[in-house]
């Protein structure tokens, strides 16, 4: 037997045993390269005669998985992905807040299992080492530098980031990068920087309920575009929708999130990031990127940011340490092209600077390596997680479920039937110690009042598949009747 | 010899000696009594001794001075102190932040005297201790409880606020106080909180650039109202204004420093703070109370903040950590009365939550006690400072200059002759490597376009005093046009 044959023969075995099961993600070919002490080609040919034998197959930018049926959901078939969303096909007024809080303020009991939070698990995260880090760079801190330490930020963490872009393949300049207090405020800024009351703004339908929110906060028009939920905005309708707006009323930003959209985990390919570059180009409207789940990629690469394609200055592109490596520390960013100075000035004129020993911590850690093993390491345990919850949809949601399955980030998307209100499942999942981001909090007409947004991301305890068999078995209930709705 | 009558002899000695000054802050009883191991009565009854010799004599609510003449300015008299100023009796739109943006940006190089600074030197800060309760703070954190950071904060810092206020006498519940990114943000949120586009908002003449900037970035109204470099706002001309604002244009919002005003120094007697939450109560007006240099008092007591009058919850009361104990942490706080709901949302929906390292090591730090001890050494440091300025510009500045005597904090109002511009100051100032705050920062008009606002609290490498004898010697020959304008 060839090294390669040898090396295939243990997989195989694997997952005759149960070991590596259907819909498992095959370890990467890198990782295994390493840690099995064998050339990636060795790897590859052992996955190609997997492959060729039936027993695994490959997904587009993600990797091989274990081939072979998921567990047969209740109607005996596997649910189907979600259909692209139909939005209103005019600008609205938002006032979704209050429903927010109400939502949020439900949720905030630690003792819940948390598929309604917006974070994943914290020991998913490096906080002893991060914790060490803040020490020695408060140690190394010149005094002088902590009166001063204004906009734009610490001049390492600064040049770390643009680093990463360049390593990604996407020309940064370190003048150009603005530390904030995580992505909210970049977004908050940038949003505040091109608008002003009564603008109308382009979001994704479904949207992060934060994105609502911010619009609100300023009097903004939402304008929801269908999207799809694997491969994100209908650039087809908004291109209808740019060319639509009356003159005096002309579409003043884009807020979107291209890579693992918050709540679809939708990823647009890099054609479409590059169109719908171009085609805001063509009407000078600029975007703004919300690519904090940009890291959390199950496939080989990370996905390439919009702003990769940006010519014109026009791509503000926003991201954070808080969902990959450093939830707490508010420490985010923003590269805002033509942009930069008037949302540093935003940042000077509110809040000043982004917290210096956030800032040292991040810097320190990241000079030091070991970054992209930890992002290996969190998007192999997310990737994992998120293979139970689909299992778990599957087997315990009704019939006519549909749900995501996104290739990144740690949110699943699922419709439930139209007859299922989804505050409904909420608050009486709430009852049993379980949280959920309800559809109605991601678009400004409610309108998703059938969907749930899951966050699999907190591996703790494996209360995971229990939680979602108690939604599922609520959702049902709820469907047959045999439970009162709770939604005034 | 009584132990009273030696401790007199021994003082006396240090002022025939010249180790302590005319103008000098004698040492606090308190102190004393600490540090020398005798009863506060020995230190009052040498302390009525001297003052009965003429040697000292008492400021109301600030200790005792050594008496004596300041050395003679040129002209052979102390400066006067500037009269209350006169500003425009109709609100007016805002459009400052070129200009504070142009000066900020001309003065951040740190190789300059930081005379247009904003914040104190870092050597009077404990960043080293600082930087020992941060390690500390992050070692006891349980993982979980850094994914759930949201507002209002961390609970312990938060209780530890709380304690402060009741200590000095002002009742504010834990729950009432959100933690945000220093002051700046709270203070900023408290605005968006209570006003619309468009709305009037009183400020004191002159007041801080940051609050004008809020104004002109919420396009607000500015109404500046008369203030009294000793005692704060003219409450009667505040009255009459607010009486006057037409019914569908009245005032929304105070925002003032009542205590050691920005750039004035002044403090309103407590007396006077009642009546203005009584004033602004009548016409139901919320008061937005920025305090970040109340607890730099030279006197005996912490003034107290108006916010302890208020009974209709109509006070915000903003302050941080950032002036006085931790700069660069960036953590201050609210404490919003009524408003503490909607102030709340709004720092979830921009920046989320504040940093956690941060409150972790300030909460840390005030736990284990010591920050009054810190505090006594700064304030003694800053008031030392003070004498040295203020002898400083009564030599070396031209005849006709007045300057403000502040009772805190580490600002001095200077108004030159109404022939000098202080743009010009500033830039022949930069020239010789000195940073100042012109005047025309503070006013909504620019009409302070002869004063300059001197930060004395950078007492590293005895930089102070040939500074200021430069700046006196810049004013001195713009006066008599020997050196050119450069004010375009």
């Amino acid at each position: 037997m060839k090294r390669y044959e040898r090396h295939a023969d243990v997989l195989a075995q694997l997952i005759h045993s149960g070991a590596l099961r259907p819909g498992d993600r095959m370890p990467s070919v890198r990782e295994t390269s390493r840690t099995r002490g064998i050339s990636p080609s060795t790897v590859f040919a052992a996955y190609y005669l997997l492959e060729a034998q039936g027993l695994i197959h490959a997904r587009p930018r993600s990797g091989y998985y274990v081939s072979g049926a998921r567990p047969a959901a209740p109607g005996g078939e596997r649910p189907a992905e979600p259909l692209p969303s139909q939005p209103a096909s005019t600008s609205t007024g938002v006032a979704i807040s209050d429903l927010v809080f109400e939502v949020l303020g439900q949720t905030r009991d630690s003792t819940l299992v948390p598929l309604g939070s917006a974070f994943p698990g914290p020991e998913l995260f490096p906080l002893e080492r991060l914790a060490r880090c803040l020490s020695g760079g408060m140690r190394r801190l010149d005094p002088a530098s902590i009166v001063q330490s204004l906009p734009p930020g610490d001049e390492r963490l600064r040049q770390q980031i643009a680093l990463r872009y360049g390593l990604h393949g996407t020309a940064v300049d370190v003048e150009e990068i603005l530390i904030t207090n995580g992505a909210m405020e970049a977004l908050n800024l940038c949003l505040e920087a091109v608008t002003q009351p009564g603008d109308v703004v382009v979001v994704e339908s479904p949207t992060f309920y934060a994105a609502l929110q911010a619009l609100e906060r300023l009097n903004l028009q939402a304008l929801e575009i269908a999207t799809h939920p694997r491969d994100g905005i209908d650039l087809a309708a908004l291109a209808e929708a740019l060319a639509r707006q009356p003159p005096g009323q002309p579409v003043k930003a884009c807020w979107l999130m291209p890579s693992f959209q918050n709540p679809l985990g939708s990823l647009m390919p890099e054609a479409k990031k590059r169109e719908l570059v171009a085609l805001l180009a063509r009407y000078g409207v600029p975007l703004i990127e919300d690519d904090v789940y940009g890291e959390l990629h199950y496939g080989p690469q990370r996905p390439v940011p919009a702003k990769a394609f940006d010519t014109q200055g026009l791509v503000m592109h926003c991201s954070s340490f808080s969902k990959n490596l450093a939830p707490g520390y508010r420490v985010g960013w923003v590269a805002a092209g033509r942009y930069a100075t008037a949302v540093q000035r935003l940042k000077l004129m509110t809040t000043l600077s982004a917290a210096t020993p956030s800032q040292l911590a991040l810097s320190e850690y990241l000079a030091q390596g070991g970054y992209d093993r930890h992002l290996r390491q969190l998007r192999r345990g997310l990737a994992e997680q998120q293979a139970i919850a689909l299992d778990a949809v599957a087997a315990h949601f009704p019939p006519g479920t549909r749900v995501s399955r996104p290739e990144g980030g740690y949110f699943l998307w699922v419709e439930l039937p139209p007859a299922v209100n989804a505050l409904d499942v909420h608050r009486h999942a709430l009852q049993h110690g379980i949280s959920l981001a309800p559809g109605q909090l991601f678009s400004a007409d409610r309108r998703f009042a059938h969907c749930v947004r899951i966050n699999y991301g907190h591996p703790a305890q494996g209360r995971l598949l229990p939680a979602l068999e108690c939604v599922g078995r609520l959702a049902t209930a709820l469907l047959k009747k045999e439970l009162p709705a709770l939604s005034g």
